[in-house]
């Protein structure tokens, strides 16, 4: 089941979105609890009523988490190849690990970083010039938990969406420790919705990212070098999860640092990553001067 | 101005704090404003009424700011002398970008680590064998804003309080990037309350940490390496801050990790953190089995 967020007529609500149909059918949720997003669904035991279908066209997408309830969680490195190309770029301050890490390496973005499926992207060049595309994979956990065993980890998933791990390589390296270059205001496009836990076969789910319509990442969730419950058993072996947790996976390899030169965003560039049986996230980057 | 959040007769409420008085001294709020703790102050213009004051000896202290919007920011070896015990450690993930960082290091802890003074911090050893204390003066963020300049940062801050940036070691090894080993949960002692703005000479505030009575930490804020000003402007350049927002700006010399053999915290320790013209900041570690 594909679930949306999204606005219309000035109101926000949720939603399942039936493609073959070009509709959106809402659930009957009042204006506090859809602003939640896919939140709202979660803390409940059965799904609301539904209201009637609404186009696809008279509606505008908003994140499908519009505003996770703390930073979203994120593992670094956790492609092989990936970890490669970063590890030569020259930005990675955690290098000294290895090029292929031996644990996940986990970090955070701040909430504020997200906006939606066709939301710009701000490049300011007064703070980074390096702005590089991550597509990933992100898991939506529905229950929270403590010390859950990687056996039990799939309970705790709610579902999944797309997520572009937007980074400023420059700061990432400059500041060391990759909160800063992660988190730059409108860094973490998100959707263009979710779907829910049985919706995706994780062990064979391919992944592309595409800028400006040229291939640049290709890969599959099931090359993940720390697998969906290896993460959740990692993060929740002391850190209490929560219903809501966004956690992004990773990203494959062919971001910009991957290539000599490399190849930054720049104003008008699009970014759109596919993962087979969500959908695409597209995103333009522009400038803003101050 | 000291302000503190505490419970009393199962109400949550936010005060004054008057120490020769031996009074807290009660706004008038709702119970939802109250639940935020001290950011229920930060986002109006005046100060509340206030109602009858009640002896300390009735109330129990809450952390100031209870659950903070999202993760903490923190600011890794911002004291000089931090900097060399931490890098010689074998602990420190960032060693490779030198022992003094040339720019500030910024990592984050979820929110719901927070704990109040008084509170147990939780030693899991199944989890962390290698369970750290750091001193350290917190910001909390009255204004929001971006690219804030040094010039003007304080008049974006509401006031202080004292944080233990309690760390598994361990883990903030294992892992590379920092946030796993800093967001264990109950690893963020906040109090006893915080103090406004105009309380505190931050260029020369002395900071010391006592475990079980025996001085550890001596410092003075005047010390850090990376002023408050600098942190603003670093984390706003690009990040948009937010009214609420906590900021820990680091650890001086003397943490566990800087004595050979490093002195891990066990069961029954107590750690004290004074900052002058704040108060003491007091909790116990207690082990629990799983």
């Amino acid at each position: 089941m594909k679930i949306a967020t999204f606005r219309t007529n000035g109101a926000v609500g949720v939603g399942e979105i039936l493609e073959d149909r070009g509709v959106v059918v809402p659930f009957d949720l009042s204006a506090e609890d859809a602003a939640r997003g896919v939140l709202s669904l979660i803390d409940r035991g059965a799904l609301p009523d539904r209201k009637e279908p609404i186009s696809l066209a008279d509606v505008t997408l908003l994140a499908p988490v519009p505003r996770p309830l703390r930073n979203i969680f994120c593992v670094g490195k956790n492609y092989m190849e990936h970890a490669h190309e970063f590890s030569k770029s020259g930005f990675d301050s955690s290098a000294a690990a290895g090029a292929v890490p031996k644990n996940p390496i986990i970090f955070s973005k701040v909430p504020e970083t997200v906006v939606a499926h066709q939301d710009d992207v701000i490049i300011d060049s007064s703070a980074s010039e390096a702005v590089d595309y991550e597509a990933e994979l992100a898991v939506i956990i529905g229950k929270g938990g403590r010390a859950i065993s990687p056996e039990n980890a799939f309970d705790y998933v709610w579902g999944y969406t797309i997520v572009n791990d937007v980074t400023a390589r420059d700061l990432q390296g400059k500041y060391s420790q990759w909160l800063i270059g992660k988190s730059q205001d409108t860094f973490c496009p998100m959707g263009p919705w979710a779907v829910t836990r049985d919706s995706l076969d994780i062990a064979n789910t391919a992944i592309r990212c595409h800028v400006n319509k040229e291939l640049r990442q290709e890969s599959n969730t099931g090359l993940l070098i720390f697998d969906i419950p290896t993460i959740i058993a990692t993060i929740s072996a002391g850190v209490t999860l929560m219903p809501g947790d966004v956690i992004a996976t990773g990203t494959p390899a062919g971001v910009g640092i991957g290539f000599e030169p490399p190849r930054y965003l720049k104003a008008g560039d699009e970014v759109s990553i596919e993962i087979e049986g969500i959908g695409t996230l597209s995103n333009t980057f522009r400038n803003i001067n101050r």
